[in-house]
């Protein structure tokens, strides 16, 4: 709670004192800015973070920070597609002496017109010849007088190249096979791996620091619990989904609902080089507000009032961080609200966005998909609403190949259940009445649907011809 | 390659003799497989792996193994929504002394009807009070008499339990908050620490080791490729894409195409512990193969060709580990393609699916979803194929709502750069002829959709009532 010296520290841009025993915050003085304001307001104050290198096998997850470029065609010789005989595929059909094995990995021989090369998949194509016949289109005969092998070929190439891979026809030589700016998969540790880069150029991620605020708070290891407490959910929830971006944490405990004990936890996060703290509780849209005038005293708070529902406290500040070690020289803070559900949805819809694009990703926001409601909604006249829903599939009938959403139930921001197996946010506007089952609206992903349930045999559909 | 030792090892079960130089494998016996057919004998052939004890922050990506119910209810106590003032509902507009201030982290004073307390969001309602006025529904007063804070209710409550959080309202006591068989995400990190968990029990993950055969690989970081040779990229590839599933790796390198060094790598994997061996290249549909004869004598081959496009060598067999440290008693085994596409395709339909139902998924499988064709697509007479597509949302006109699926281009097996952005892959029937663009056709979902862009503003449709 907000006590007389820090209320005096605000100084003349306190507005009003009509709390009991309280002075009043700043809280009242910030414009009420809307959720894209808010999040274009974020996005213009930070940067992508450096370049760093790392090991292929840690690159999973980053964002290249470099063009990759492929020194060499590949594959870096003809290759055989099959199993089979390198041929000259004039030759056609007949009995031909088996010259000599093309296996993979060995250098490529030479083959001369009327005999053929046993060759492996992969195996480089013999000098002279031009085409390969696979094994079922042969027959193996019997060795030839001087002991040679001898095979038939059955069905003749169909020309030049039938079953070879050109050089360079899956890469060629000064191909961008990956371009800065790339999310890496699995797929593309692939990639590097055949263009031979052991390590890569990746932006860093932001460094996190997690922190409540509250008096009421105590560690979930607390057994039972004393009089008006209850356990700390948000640290734990906002670490996991900082991690999940692949951010490192810093955990900064619990801060009684004491100024002084919040500002020296400010410090350690400035100390130790983090580039966003996380804390939750202590904003809100009264009078109780004591992050605010923190953050005004050391930096710039750039909005203290988000119109959303859950997260309307939402506040977001920059601390020029001089004394700081954070590499890009600021500390971003976002303060999310207390109650749980505010400050998942909060960290979905804003403090994501800001990982994402410290991390380099050059769409950061989430992905916008359609859905259709299940059940009829009631709208918030004054704030456009995240409804928390599970988004499966529908499988037959008229909607079939449409997302469903069905609601999470009650949606009181201290409800975290409603964010229980939750992969997505309706995005409903402001407006009177409730909008009805069947409506089609927007949704934005926010887990990888994995917990989505998967529908048997969609049948196909062809358009008619 | 084969040498002649463990052609004979192979013993009577080989089919047949054709190739020159080489002896024949088992290969051609195995009977091909649908991909459905594989996908059930591989879940069948395995079991979930045990549940052992993880600190809460480190539960992410987890499957809870035991139901997980409240002791308390939540919130514990009767709990203010706003800032405001406690009150006797039945009291009314008028002027009130404040008799005390309720905060969050306090026990429960108690109220006199005719008096009101000042009280904070989420602090205990005294007793006596039946609800809270919102401090936007109060106006201050001068202090009284003797020096009592004093206010004015403007609106009065609307009644009993008006901006009260009930006893047990957002979790009731004994409730099951996450049951047995949940992904542990984000938010079920905050419900579980809002119960009390600081360790939870989930189900492990399997240890997996990668290794990769072929004389033609080299490694990465290994700068000019001599004859012949070519980078290995499956082992990396297999390796992130196995971590990505949250499983740790064991690097097993590089096996010559010599059955006695791969003989080597699977006895380290057994003596490791390991309970999954990913292999690639060393299985074919045709008589090069060499790794089905080592798993024929040390285990059991379920099946080694599997009707499907890219991915037909595919190959899975169990090792009964006596000898071996791995805590589910067995060790199982892919052998899959050696081309980089084939084997991230198999891993993405086959291996992974086992990965989760190891970890305890109820529901192993990709998710499906539907999506229409942008450009016509050849289709495969004999095999099903999974073609490579990036997902993307029709905004506007006749296809608001449905995904389109682009074609990555060139699907030759070989060639990665069709799965770089692939983040779907289309299940195309085995048919003659070509699927006409416009088709809705079934697709896999092969990552989180983060690659896919996010359309704006998305229309909202309204059912007419």
């Amino acid at each position: 709670m907000l006590r007389a010296a820090a209320a005096a520290d605000a100084g003349d841009r306190r507005v009003g004192d009509r709390v009991v025993g309280m002075s009043a915050t700043t809280a009242n003085m910030y414009r009420m800015v809307s959720i894209a304001e808010a999040q274009e307001t974020v996005l213009k104050a930070i940067s992508p973070l450096p370049v760093m290198s790392i090991g292929l096998m840690d690159a999973m997850g980053y964002i290249l920070g470099k063009n990759v470029i492929a020194r060499e065609p590949l594959p870096p010789f003809p290759a055989s597609i099959k199993d089979g005989y390198a041929v000259v595929s004039s030759d056609g059909i007949g009995d031909y002496d088996v010259a000599f094995e093309a296996l993979a990995g060995t250098a490529a021989g030479h083959l001369k017109a009327g005999t053929v090369a046993y060759i492996t998949t992969g195996a480089p194509l013999p000098h002279g010849a031009d085409a390969v016949v696979q094994i079922e289109n042969t027959e193996k005969l019997p060795p030839g007088p001087e002991g040679q092998q001898r095979v038939r070929i059955v069905k003749p190439a169909k020309g030049p190249r039938d079953d070879v891979r050109a050089l360079g026809s899956d890469i060629a030589a000064g191909e961008v096979v990956l371009a800065a700016g790339s999310l890496i998969g699995a797929a593309e540790i692939g990639l590097l791996a055949t263009v031979g880069r052991a390590t890569v150029k990746v932006r860093r991620k932001a460094l996190v620091a997690v922190l409540s605020t509250g008096d009421e708070l105590v560690e979930p290891d607390q057994d039972a619990l004393g009089p008006g407490q209850i356990r700390d959910a948000n640290r734990f929830m906002l670490a996991a989904a900082a991690r999940s971006a692949g951010c490192n944490v810093v955990d900064l405990g619990i801060a009684r609902d004491d100024p002084a004990q919040v500002e020296a936890k400010f410090q350690e996060a400035l100390s130790t080089g983090v580039e966003v703290l996380l804390t939750s509780g202590g904003v809100s849209v009264g009078d109780r507000d004591f992050i605010k005038p923190i953050l005004e005293r050391q930096g710039t708070v750039h909005f203290g009032k988000v119109r959303m529902k859950p997260g309307k406290p939402l506040t977001f500040a920059t601390i020029n961080a001089t004394a700081s070690r954070s590499s890009s020289g600021q500390l971003v803070v976002f303060g999310l609200p207390g109650n749980p559900v505010s400050s998942i949805v909060t960290f979905n819809l804003v403090v994501l966005p800001a990982l994402r694009a410290m991390a380099g990703w050059p769409e950061p926001r989430l992905r916008r998909v359609h859905a259709r409601t299940q059940t009829d909604i009631k709208l918030d006249p004054e704030r456009p609403e995240y409804h928390r829903v599970s988004l499966h599939w529908h499988r037959t009938g008229e909607s079939a190949g449409e997302l469903a959403a069905a609601s999470t139930g009650g949606q009181i921001s201290s409800r975290l259940l409603s964010m229980r197996s939750a992969n997505a946010l309706l995005e409903l506007p402001a407006a009177q009445g409730v909008l009805p089952a069947g409506s089609i609206v927007s949704a934005l992903l926010i887990d990888d649907l994995g917990s989505m349930p998967v529908p048997e045999g969609i049948p196909m559909i062809v358009p008619a011809l």
